[in-house]
């Protein structure tokens, strides 16, 4: 069974980490402490690391340093060095060089190869990062680094989030515990061009490179990529994942089902509290899809439900409009079967094998007066495949966020 | 050279139409006039017609109707009947007899066979259709047919389009002169669950329905297909083309650039008349992407850019936000090179070949007050492919209109 602990990313043995302020994010008002925003995770020797990226083909410089970098190392890696404030995104050859520089300063002060540092960047899109701060900020933040150092560090990456989100359990299996510990950011856009998810995941398991990337890709299908805010990804989205051993606990396979409920737990928690802070959020949807002919087709369906402006704006009013709820899955391109389709608003069903039930529209309803809420559509087409996703409302807050002139 | 015509749908010979009204939209406050909800246009006889419906697998049952009709009359119509204040979607098998009772009534009451008419309807999903109010509008409408009916027609489909939409052009051609006129209805979904758009072009040119299927296709790709509100596509969604011969004029090749130019401009008049009076849309914007490998790769780049909410609200809050392009481009899985790519707002580069012009950000936030406004994306992969896309900005209105509750 999974259990709660406290520590976000330094819950598991082996990892320190701090938050600090090198000067990149704005300052607040005169007398205000200046903003955290550069963020360094430390394992205490390189250990097996594995990442994910985003897949727009704009990637940001640190995005290619650090899969360049896990590549050389063999999926190895020593520490983690993220800054807020600014993307290093859209900054050409100059950039790249100041994510190497990044992870070399970061490779000095702890003392390890280049190649064994990861690094993110998460802020405005377009404008040089200034190494010097930088290299200022990760000194500082060496001699921070401590056990107890995962809440700063949570701190640091954020940008306009509406809170920080961190996450860790253990769990006991056969040979002993293990922990996973977990911090991300979402995508609060309020800072124009600002527009990244980063996540990370530490953990004490014992684990091959390999096998901690398969386990990492498996959780992360039906965790950060089965959430949505707005449909869009961003040039510098990244998880990342460390794993340093202390526990003494193997784990061999991927597929292991202690160790992948406690990572599944982690970065499920951290997901949807990036939804629940997402821009002008009040309600966090759980869309769930089922009866479809393939787990494609469900995730298609899923995903266009989650995406629907129309449905986003319905939830946010408090309208159960099965009607727009069919009209996306239909328009998805999944396989979908009107005459044999369902709609579900919470325990409300209001469409089921093509019927409409209106009588019941004052149920659904009151159903989504609540906080979270779940919407589930059948396709109608007799498969037994499944999919669920998360996303937010919309609301007019989200276009007040986004449509206000900085420039 | 195509020049303006007053007279929309009528303009061209051998067409009249109608609207009245016949008790299917909710009426307005006491006193005030009924609302017109049902159009009929009729040819003079039998015509060639063609017509392209919805992909969206949840189809409405007058979508149904009409394709079978087309299929079944090879091709020839006499008449179209459309009604707005209910979509008859979702409506079931008793839906689907609704929808062709509603083309009897119109065969019976013009003199011409069951399945040379056409039928659309726009308004609420899941209600059922009253086939006798149908019946009672399709009387009167046949009675009401004049050659100067287009105007009423127009006001007919509409449903909370805030103006109504119709255009009419003439070109001289070797032969004689030939008109082609339009009306269409946009997506206006203040009343809950009402999401069509509906097109309707009619012409005297002399054309077989072969060649008028593949020259409407041509067009509507270019026109109703290359625009977007909110990326939703709806259950009724259909533009159907009717040819009387009148002109005299004959057209035998899909590809004839006199008659593809005359339906071009009328149908890109419609289609971006529609945009313009999406909801809560402030300004009209044009899509332009060159550069790319190929012409889906153009279309995907555009397609995003324009359902990019992150663009859109940028474009309402007059934020000049290169970086929200480079990144939905690259998003869209259409070939990218960041380090070739170039943005630009009007004719002002904000990104040329990877390098940002951030001083230049004050001239194209000037460039982005008004209301019609073209963002430029080159994909920088040397291709020769290029691809425009009609789009409205995203305003806290749209969510306004669509989260009103009102169950």
């Amino acid at each position: 069974m999974v259990r709660p602990v406290e520590g976000g990313v330094t819950a598991p043995g082996g990892f320190r980490a701090a938050g600090v302020a090198c000067g990149i994010k704005r300052r607040g008002p005169a007398g205000a402490p200046a903003p955290l925003d550069l963020a360094l995770i430390a394992a205490d020797e390189p250990v097996p690391a594995a990442a994910v990226f985003t897949t727009n083909k704009a990637v940001a410089a640190p995005v290619v340093v650090s899969r360049d970098h896990l590549a050389r190392s063999g999926g190895r890696a020593a520490a983690i060095v993220v800054n807020s404030g600014c993307a290093n995104a859209c900054t050409g050859a100059a950039g790249l060089e100041v994510a190497r520089q990044m992870a070399n300063a970061a490779a000095s002060a702890i003392g390890c190869a280049g190649d064994q540092v990861l690094v993110a960047s998460t802020g405005v899109i377009g404008v040089p990062l200034d190494i010097v701060k930088i290299r200022a900020g990760v000194g500082d933040a060496s001699r921070a680094l401590s056990a107890e150092g995962g809440a700063a560090a949570t701190r640091a990456i954020m940008t306009t989030d509406p809170f920080p989100k961190s996450c860790a359990v253990a769990v006991a299996v056969p040979g002993g515990t293990i922990t996973v510990g977990g911090m991300a950011k979402g995508s609060g856009m309020i800072e124009p061009r600002m527009a990244t998810m980063l996540g990370f995941l530490t953990t004490d398991a014992r684990i091959d490179p390999h096998v901690l990337d398969q386990a990492l890709r498996h959780v992360v299908d039906e965790s950060f990529n089965a959430i949505t805010v707005d449909g869009e990804c961003s040039t510098n989205d990244c998880v990342f994942a460390l794993a340093s051993g202390r526990s003494g606990v193997a784990v061999t396979r991927a597929d292991d089902p202690m160790f992948l409920d406690a990572l599944r737990h982690v970065a499920g928690h951290l997901a949807r509290e990036i939804v629940r802070g997402g821009e002008g959020a009040t309600k966090l949807v759980t869309v769930h899809v089922t009866g479809a002919a393939s787990r494609d087709d469900a995730f298609l369906a899923a995903r266009t439900i989650a995406n629907s402006p129309l449905v986003k704006t319905a939830i946010h009013g408090g309208d159960p409009n099965w009607g727009r709820l069919v009209a996306a899955a239909g328009r998805s391109g999944a396989a979908f079967d009107l005459d044999h389709a369902s709609v579900a608003i919470g325990p409300v069903p209001l469409f089921t094998f093509g019927v409409p039930h209106d009588e019941r529209a004052a149920d659904a309803a009151e159903v989504l007066k609540a906080r979270e809420v779940t919407v589930a559509v059948d396709l109608g087409v007799g498969g037994h495949h499944e999919a669920t996703m998360w996303t937010c409302d919309f609301s007019a807050e989200y276009v007040r966020i986004n449509a206000e002139y900085r420039t």
